[in-house]
């Protein structure tokens, strides 16, 4: 049982919520019940620290973590709170091993729906568009290396388990990204509020069986404040605006990249 | 010029952070030039606190407020920092008047879509909802009694100035908002997780002409954690899942509540 909040392992535990530890270590933290459960069955996690409480509350997360044969370690509320970066770990912080992939191993499974991430710099943001492009039925996120680091505790919190399930790429520059990804078949659409093309026109045509959406399509999304430089939107085959029909002056990240995700999954369905 | 940040005038505005405060003077704050400014033409300021930096940097804001009738404030940096409720309100608050209205002025007004949250407690989760249903081109968003106050500091700016923009109806209870929705016309449709509609197939009966999105919609969405129980479930006409195609376990409520608008809001433009 591990009871003292002040010993090394710990600390050692507990840096990784900063972003320099997590490099040097190649480890990240999930935190919460949810986080690991999806953790654990992509082969993520390297140790489990847990309450008494809950192993008695979690049954089968404690299991499948045997199963694996990934140590569970005993420990007490106070190292538990300690080790955490959130306020109610619910008793459960794995230290886990990155779980991105090469963008070569993407591309060669042909995929059809990817969101990139270009310079996105809020954690929260970020993991809560990894969610939605993984309920779209998105093939992967590519997180350009100017975006936050996706295992950031707060992006990893954010995807509320959806960084487990769907290939994430980090670190490839935005030029790269978009041209790699159209050598693969993909329509390279950045989303803009001063886009020149319409969302409901693309929807329009690929209903009549055409148009960029009808086939393999790769989003890009950029900064939540300041969006797509000149130069980022050109690299993208066409830039699409997500209509505003009320007087919004502008939709935030998040909610452009859901509509522009699920307008694709939906028009690929029809497909 | 305002000095004192603990003058009773200064303290008085900063108390309307707080739900007792704004509900006991009848008063709530808008912080930032983007607030402030859409704030202004809905008629609801009654006072605008200003730097001396903040009327250099938006003279048109404070045009506007004169030609308004506004009395504009000038503060210095400490007296709005004092005053507002975020760290960086940008020199620039204004205490405003509430701008609901009754349930029976939108129903008059025959809406095509509406946003009912039911029980929804974080502010800005309600807030990002509003300006999601503003840019779906929503004609009323309605917080029922349970749902966090519409004013809340956090609510007001996640709204990005789309509180001023739409017709929003505070403090009913979701029984009365459901029927009477209906009986204007709405089809009442809940999201929810395990509805037992797709919304994938509402859109494809809509496409053909039919359907209840082909109609005007009221959609309710449900409490952040625990979405709709039961028996508020059972006040809608149906109950519609937004599909996940992925391994995602579910959206967030933002998340869903922009598709679904959004869906309804492409199929009343092809209708």
């Amino acid at each position: 049982m591990l009871s003292n909040p002040r010993s090394d392992r710990v600390r050692a535990v507990r840096r990784l919520a900063g972003r320099s530890a997590r490099q040097r270590a190649g480890l990240f933290l999930a935190e919460g019940p949810q986080a690991v459960r999806e953790a654990l069955p992509a082969g993520a996690v390297q140790d489990l620290y847990a309450t008494e409480q809950a192993t008695d509350r979690y049954p089968e997360i404690v299991d499948a973590a045997r199963v694996a044969g990934v140590p569970v370690r005993l420990c007490t509320d106070e190292v538990i709170a300690e080790m955490a970066d959130t306020v109610t770990p619910q008793g459960l912080v794995a230290v886990c091993r990155p779980v991105d992939v090469p963008l070569k191993r993407v591309l060669d499974a042909r995929p059809r729906l990817v969101a990139v991430l270009a310079a996105v710099r809020d954690p929260g943001n970020a993991g809560t568009v990894l969610r939605a492009a993984d309920a779209a039925g998105a093939d992967a996120v590519v997180l350009t290396t100017e975006s936050v680091d996706v295992y950031n505790p707060k992006c990893v919190r954010s995807t509320a388990g959806s960084l487990f399930h769907l290939s994430v790429v980090t670190g490839v520059p935005l030029a790269e990204a978009t041209s790699r990804l159209r050598e693969a078949g993909c329509a390279v659409l950045a989303a803009d509020g001063a886009g020149e093309l319409d969302l409901d026109d693309l929807q329009d045509q690929s209903d009549a069986g055409h148009g960029p959406l009808a086939g393999p399509v790769a989003w890009v999304f950029g900064n939540e404040a300041w969006g797509l430089p000149e130069q980022d939107r050109a690299l993208a085959d066409a830039s699409v605006r997500v209509p505003v029909h009320g007087r919004a002056e502008s939709l935030n990240l998040a909610t452009a990249a859901t509509v522009c995700l699920y307008a694709a999954a939906r028009a690929h369905r029809r497909a």
